[in-house]
């Protein structure tokens, strides 16, 4: 458990983020913060998701997934959609099929539906290379989770390592 | 141009750092938001950084990059290092040598180093994959600088295309 290394690297600022994949009828979705824009054109995000994760494997069949930008008052939503469990998560929120199949959250801040358009491994996470192929600002005046903000709601802190 | 894409893209949240490269003698520093965490164990983060940049190559050519967490009121330093020009930027500030060469704001929030340890080619920029070697948390009580409450300093909004 590192208390300190998980405080350092919540100095790297980002959100919250339910991000939904499908693969034919089945479909999951799971709380990720390590989401970022990696070009403008054409327009793309990354994902780092850990390759043991059982949404790797249904992103990587179905080729697809979204990114649903939490509130900061969300907090709840990103607690049950982190949890361990793969079954019923979606079955307890308004949700509905986006045009890539990727299952999109009713009421979120804004969200993206990308088409998987490669991968790359980094340590212990692949980075999931998503080409955008559409997206909406829901509530422009809402205020996005950030992820410092949610504690240790994700028990990161016993994943770092204690030292470099 | 398009304000709406960049006001959609900036609800991915995302801080704001000053990258330091450095091969041999030669040193620069650039103003950069895409960057994230990428694994756990190995400690790593990921860049995105426009090949077209000459900072570029001089992170290929050194091998070695630094990432500085600017503060809330650090916008003019922000501003200051994501002008094109090449030299001069880090000769009106107060830096030093990292342990991996890489030059190092003395006045940030946090910093960290590392060393490349891999590239992948995402659309019109490519990840720079580093293995964090070194991180300190110098100043815990201060707010980050959030990418979005930059406005329009690097005009990226003329960067993102009209439609998906």
């Amino acid at each position: 458990m590192s208390l300190s290394m998980a405080d350092l690297f919540k100095r790297i600022t980002s959100g919250v983020y339910v991000v939904g994949v499908a693969a034919g009828p089945q479909r999951n979705a799971f709380t990720a913060a390590w989401v970022m824009p990696v070009s403008f054109r054409p327009l793309m995000l990354a994902l780092s998701i850990n390759p043991k994760h059982s949404s790797f494997a249904l992103l990587r069949e179905g080729g697809v997934f979204s990114i649903n930008v939490l509130r900061r008052d969300q907090l709840e939503l990103a607690g049950r959609f982190g949890a361990p469990a793969d079954t019923g998560k979606l079955s307890a929120v308004a949700w509905r099929t986006g045009k890539t199949g990727a299952p999109l959250l009713e009421d979120a801040l804004a969200r993206f539906e990308c088409e998987l358009a490669g991968e790359c491994p980094t340590g212990d996470h692949v980075l999931a290379l998503g080409r955008v192929v559409d997206g909406v600002l829901l509530q422009p005046d809402a205020e996005p989770l950030i992820y410092r903000e949610t504690g240790d709601l994700d028990g990161a802190s016993g994943l770092f390592p204690d030292g470099f």
